[in-house]
């Protein structure tokens, strides 16, 4: 199951060499991860309220084929591949039509708010992360 | 007395048509008042612990006068213009060398922490400004 | 005429105080102002190919009204205000929900790509600004 | 060799969660890259002037083990590790006094200006490169 996020590039994103400035791409992954979470039933926001948990992240490893430049879309798909008791990995692939740009691959922690320690992820969340890994929608 | 941070231009400042992208002044602005704060003997972090208040952005004028590039080093000078019960008035000057880029007006309201409803500028910041605007070092 | 954008808050929008950072609202009015060009049959990217122009941002009056948090949805309303021979005002709305956040009042410049300097805006801008401007959608 | 930079953390490298956003590690890294190699006689903008070459980043891995806060000042030591016909590879370590926050390696492509292609290093840099893991300063 993979969750599908369109973005437009923007000047803000760009830089001087008049391409996407690399770092932009965890923002781009950022929102992409979260719309995924929210079409996953499993908001954030709902985590941190309801469990005192949120995710941070742990590890990042971040392929760049392709410069993206200012107009493009860039369409960007998550697939979350792994969910241990307290981490998650995601992997999140950034193309312009057919041609790929970048491909990140990123672990999560999941964190008490209070102190930022290790926590367990909350049970419904590692469920629903195993259902959307059997291709439940 | 007027406060001096300089500050260099990287790639993350410019945008892709060749300049430091608009909005990266106010980020320049934020650490040359952070210093200002830091250097007049008011670290904000004093003032979020020992009062349980911090302040705001309320109101800018930004006016842009010329570009600046990648590698340039900006000097910015802050100065506090005005302090008020609740707020406190700041004007922040861009520099490459005696060009003069931008001018920034600043108002800052001073806010509880607990639920950012309006709170009286701690005494001694208020009489630190003072001090300031009369040339005190 | 005032175009319309919505967008969503995420963590790369937020400060340690909690709420949106300030610079972000000018990264925000930026996304909008470019689907407002575009909506109105405008694309930046076709001025600077066609003229060899470029709007770069002049001036910026900002009032924050309102604190914005993670995961709100900030609608963004865009009105062209005005059209000079080499210039260009915008008033940007900020609201969530019925709730206004802030005023944004831009003044752009129309400037050649090559040199920077001062270009007219060319005829058919002015006059798609004017038909705008006279509720021609 | 290594070159150590310090920055201080400001609101706009925090996030909600009350920390230091992930993606602006990579800001922090590219300060202390650029200053590294200026430092090392290899100011960027040099080889773009007189070799029509610039530097792309190709490969992020990045490890993040303690989060950094507000007014935290963070060290960065930035190491070269290897440099190829068209790459250089480098190791950029994060600490807070003795705390490691995070460990980034990261490759460099070396393209051509015009069209983004690969482009070998040019001689004097790879030389340059090669003295400082000598450890000739």
């Amino acid at each position: 199951m993979t969750h599908t996020l369109h973005v437009r590039v923007y000047y803000a994103d760009t830089d001087a060499g008049g391409i996407v400035y690399h770092a932009r791409y965890l923002e781009f992954a950022e929102r992409a991860r979260a719309e995924a979470f929210r079409a996953a039933g499993l908001p954030h926001a709902d985590m941190v309220r309801a469990h005192n948990v949120m995710f941070v992240v742990r590890r990042i490893e971040l392929a760049y084929q392709r410069p993206a430049r200012l107009d493009d879309v860039i369409r960007i798909d998550t697939t979350f591949s792994a969910a241990g008791g307290a981490s998650l990995e995601l992997v999140q692939k950034f193309w312009r039509d057919s041609d790929s740009l970048a491909v990140l691959e990123l672990g999560l922690g999941c964190v008490r708010v209070a102190d930022g320690r290790p926590a367990r992820l909350p049970a419904h969340v590692r469920d629903r992360i195993f259902e959307l890994k059997q291709g439940v929608s």
